[in-house]
């Protein structure tokens, strides 16, 4: 028995998202299908972070299990090979103890939401950003996103579907820059509520137009209602960066 | 009656290159279609790169003519507007004298061509590079790449269906550099031959693999024979970045 942790990068475009789903295909699915191919053995993979339909992945991290005692170099092509013509790519992939858990061994997750901010509409990146032809206060906006680093209920960043038993989260990091034409927001945390990217990020944009400001932005936090949510960016714009352990 | 001056965005991925073709969709057609539907004219337009199928623009320029007197970022606006769901987008769009000819009057044309070096191959960007999985050495192609700046007959790096009357082009930049897995070839020159970018990153390759040295490089070049090529790179790693007036 052996226990192997992929890196993986994906383009969610075509993806009902990470998890297996019965009509559509995820990028567990496609994944499962390569290890199958490759070793006879049919698997269940586990990953750091359910990537939504559409969102995107540089550094998703996910582990299984297989009977017989591969070179992880050679699982690695082997899956690369076999995962095609999906738009999936294991970047890494080790030997790992049996008590390591993509999901449940991890200290934190980053991820990056990239915003074209430009009349313009996306044309290259069409499906890799969230095109906004208003132009945004990038300063405006990471006054706001560091008014709300560290522990709070994030009900109103969360979905009315989450499914997490507490909306109490850590955020670690959260910034926003501009370079050219794109604005970047990371954000950083242990583990991060259902769409609570996506809602900070649609939030943060009314403040980048002026809609709202860095204080509107902090008392829409601690109104701690769903309802003061300032919208919710879409998945293309979110990229699954990198998880620690 | 007005010219107008476009700098276009697209990904080239889905098109038979810039030109209009019967029976497949170029950037081309697309562009005098959105153009027809906004202004009721019939135009032929005119771009300074005719660009090949699956070629990207980051900065192609073209122009035409309107008999009504447009607002040019009307012309903009619409354009984009009618453009969808084309992967073509007009990043800026003025007024221009009636001499202006976007391919005659070009000084400097701009290209780069983006590697992928890593085993694991493309998935964000699978038609956005070239993925070469053996690994690059950018410095050595540099060395190779300074050895053939400047006026020459670039017959070996030509395709042999260019209908160019000379072969000789003079290259003003071209320059090897490396970010972490990608490697960026940039080349400048008032015009280039028919293929020339992709043979020249072609054979670059098999200098950075270690095949040739950067003196065979420039052997390949003073031999002045297409079948000394080192081989044409594909066109999913080349833009047009920008061209200069």
């Amino acid at each position: 028995m052996a226990r192997f942790k992929l890196i993986i990068e994906y383009d969610g475009t075509s993806f009902c998202g990470w998890q297996r789903q019965k009509d559509r295909m995820s990028v567990q699915q496609a994944l499962e299908e390569a290890i199958a191919k490759f070793s006879g053995e049919t698997v269940t993979t586990q990953a750091a972070g359910r990537t939504d339909a559409g969102v995107h992945a540089l550094g998703q991290v996910a582990h299984f299990d297989l009977l017989r005692d591969w070179d992880a170099f050679r699982v690695r092509e082997a899956l690369n090979y076999h995962l095609r013509p999906h738009p999936v790519a294991v970047i890494e992939c080790d030997a790992v103890r049996a008590d390591f858990e993509a999901r449940f061994s991890a200290r934190a997750r980053h991820y990056e939401y990239r915003i074209l901010n430009r009349r313009a509409p996306a044309a290259i990146e069409r499906n890799q950003v969230w095109h906004v032809p208003m132009a945004l206060d990038a300063d405006r906006m990471q006054d706001a996103a560091r008014r709300i680093l560290g522990s709070h209920d994030f009900t109103t960043f969360r979905s009315s579907e989450c499914q997490a038993k507490s909306p109490i989260r850590t955020l670690d990091a959260f910034e926003v820059s501009a370079d050219g034409e794109v604005i970047s927001i990371t954000a950083s945390a242990r583990s991060f509520l259902h769409h609570q990217v996506r809602s900070m990020v649609g939030s943060l944009k009314l403040v980048g137009e002026g809609k709202w400001s860095p204080v509107d932005f902090r008392a829409a936090l601690d109104a701690a209602d769903r309802s003061r949510c300032g919208g919710m960016a879409p998945s293309s714009g979110l990229y699954l960066t990198g998880v620690d352990y």
